[in-house]
């Protein structure tokens, strides 16, 4: 039995269905199939569980840092108490229930392209009139050496149900100093094993400040180590590690070393794509190399930017240009953001957010940039926010445009400051106009103030 | 003895000393004239003492509103010593120091015009080459009926160094909302008396966040209640206050009823102007109906904005304009924000932050307006950073140029929030830019996606 919609989405995470979701508001039919749980990684095993876990740490960290305040503690059950919640208890039903009202039909089973505009789930073949749209995601590499522990990935990272005495962390990445910073704080010795600095994709003050977080912490951070070799032990002792300056023992290991595509088993060599690869889009989110063009990929799986909001961005764009090309329209918005302002946040302590290009992708973009950067406990709103503030901002200026193309912010409440940056950015606000957007005092905003001033105006 | 400056400026406050460096900068030669403290009122009696205040009691709340964080505790002690730290123990020898490091020549002393580019200090008469600036600032109004009480204003509320057991406070302004959090916070039984609702020149929902946090703190909230007679009373009682629906006794009253101009003795007849009055001034900050175009008037005595920020912005304005004339230049940068892009934050728990025009001001400038509103309860990143997140959105777009004039955000964290929405209204990004300008999940920020697709993108 064949079933038609015009839209047909593999994988119900928030891409998929925000996807799904445009599509309909344009007027069309979908359907969405999920072989696990409806909401994706995003709301059980990654933003959701990972922030509820650090929100705690994070509040009890500023308050620790303010005189006048005493007495703050953790409560390690209440927290994961807390996350648990977050996750919606690892079920699905409140997602199905929004997928119902939003007039999206789900299928459960595992989605694989039977050939052009064709999909089949378990026993159901679907055929998609107008388009199908790969919304798979990722998932956690797992490196060779480390295997034979069966290391935890940010999937059992988020959501563990005990403290492990002893965590083991391999990698540098925004996982690993997230996952550090939260069960650190829950209890657990965290040694962090980083082959090169934190953060490496950001500016390096920021993996500094990370990592003197960490320490700050208690967590045993190890940059430019290595794992040679890890075997699984008896008993309570789960993994013995040989690294590059002797061995180590930790009851868990995760492996938080990168991310692969979700393109192995979904039928993409059945229209000519290589199973197990990243797939290329255009700026409406369209696959390259697909005859007819009616195939999509929004979200992780296309390797623009690895992020829930990027994927939910994109899958509004997707929405609506098959939407508007079913109507024989142009499609009106297209993909900005993903090649130009990319927003991140790192829920450590400090947090780190930036926006943006870092220096060297403007350069690699061919622009004549200027950096700018300040220390943000200098900021008379920062020492009132945090008695020991310690931070750092940067701004990337193109010259011969005078606006700005990137910002990070390394810091206490970085987090929620960052969207300014990239208002200024996407919407190229000139600095003598930013110059008229005045930062309240004594706020941290401030910053931007000092930043312009700095850069001579 | 006649002393000669490029420019004379009445007041070292904040805004006096960054119109002072400004021009010292443009080249020009500055002397500064301060009766009280260098730093003036925001140094110590307003901003840096209220926020070093109120900064412990809103980490502590924000700790108590997160499940797995508990014990969180105010000591009132240390918040008063660490308030007396952000006051410099009122003393002025860092901003006396700045001055020198900036090359600015300080007079000691009350500063009078004496007729035009003239001005008295103590036996010493300046002659000001260029002009002289007013950044005199305001003062707190004490209402005849509460005189007699001898109350506090906001100098006292922000320099107390005990707590007074019964605080009485009439007003419902920024002054007597964050001074009800403090003090209450602190242990004073607070009663707040306010003639109409809370913040009333913000749109209600803000007003009514603050009343039901204050009352969620303890304090007796009293709206459209009305002092009629206060009478000093002996011993530990200060105060019986006949209201509205009876009498009350506190221990200590704030007046926290408005401002006035503290131009009552600067010497403006000298200059035909009247004493006592707010001073008019062109977007240069040059005060109209003076023949030469020398004086100016920068800070709280416009009256077009009494924030330290706008006095510091319009200083630097004010500043840069006077040197530039000095040239025989046309100043290039005038005051564009202190009309249209006014940022604001109110330290209370929850924190209120806005920018730009109300909806009503919106309307008196003639502009079509269209209001977007949204639960900030409902954002994820809202939900994740405090259990019971209480707050709103609204955001005010001039429809004809698809850009955003206003915005008022009322919720915990809001502070730092606002300035993406003064980038947004200085920029003039349109809202189809603003699209592009993806806030990360989970963040608050996420607040600006929801009011661009309620708006209808």
């Amino acid at each position: 039995m064949t079933d038609e919609f015009d839209v047909i989405v593999i994988g119900a995470g928030s891409t998929g269905e925000n996807a799904a979701a445009r599509a309909v508001r344009g007027g069309l039919s979908a359907a969405i199939i999920e072989s696990e749980l409806v909401g994706g990684e995003c709301s059980y095993w990654a933003c959701m569980p990972s922030k509820a876990l650090l929100r705690p740490v994070a509040v009890a960290a500023e308050a620790r840092h303010v005189r006048g305040v005493t007495g703050t503690e953790l409560q390690p059950d209440k927290v994961l108490a807390r996350r648990d919640d977050f996750a919606a208890g690892w079920k699905d039903d409140g997602q199905v229930e929004w997928l119902h009202g939003a007039d999206i039909e789900l299928f459960r089973g595992v989605g694989r392209l039977t050939g052009p505009r064709m999909v089949a789930v378990g026993d159901r073949l679907l055929r998609a009139r107008q388009a199908v749209v790969v919304a798979t995601g990722s998932d956690a590499v797992v490196p060779a050496e480390l295997a034979a522990a069966r290391p935890w990935t940010s999937r059992e990272a988020t959501s563990a149900r005990q403290v492990p005495p002893r965590l083991m962390i391999v990698g540098g990445g925004v996982v690993a100093c997230e996952m550090a910073a939260a069960w650190s704080a829950l209890g657990s010795r965290v040694t962090l094993l980083a082959r090169g600095r934190l953060l490496a994709k950001l500016p390096e003050f920021a993996g500094d400040l990370v990592a003197a977080g960490l320490r700050d912490a208690g967590v045993d951070v190890q940059l430019g180590a290595t794992v040679a070799a890890v075997r699984a032990a008896d008993g309570s002792v789960r993994a013995t590690c040989t690294v590059t300056d002797g061995a180590m023992e930790a009851d868990e290991i995760l492996a938080a070393t990168g991310r692969s595509p979700r393109t192995t088993d979904i039928g993409l060599e059945t229209v000519g794509l290589t199973p197990g690869q990243w797939l290329t889009v255009d700026e409406t989110l369209r696959v390259a190399g697909v005859e007819g063009g009616w195939l999509y990929a929004a979200g992780d799986v296309n390797h623009l930017a690895l992020l829930t909001h990027m994927g939910k961005y994109q899958a509004r764009i997707c929405g609506d240009a098959i939407a508007a090309r079913a109507k024989g329209k142009k499609p009106k918005v297209t993909d900005w953001a993903s090649t130009r302002c990319i927003p991140q946040v790192v829920f450590t302590v400090p947090e780190v957010a930036s926006a943006g290009l870092t220096p060297e992708a403007a350069e690699r973009a061919g622009l004549r940039t200027r950096l700018v950067e300040y220390e943000l406990g200098k900021v008379a709103g920062a020492s009132l926010y945090d008695d020991d503030y310690s931070g750092r901002a940067q701004m990337v200026v193109d010259e011969d445009r005078r606006v700005i193309v990137g910002m990070t912010l390394a810091g206490p409440g970085a987090g929620e400051m960052i969207h300014a940056a990239s208002i200024a950015i996407a919407g190229e606000v000139t600095l003598d106009r930013l110059w008229h957007a005045v930062p309240s005092y004594p706020t941290i905003s401030e910053i931007w103030l000092r930043l312009l001033e700095e850069y001579g105006l």
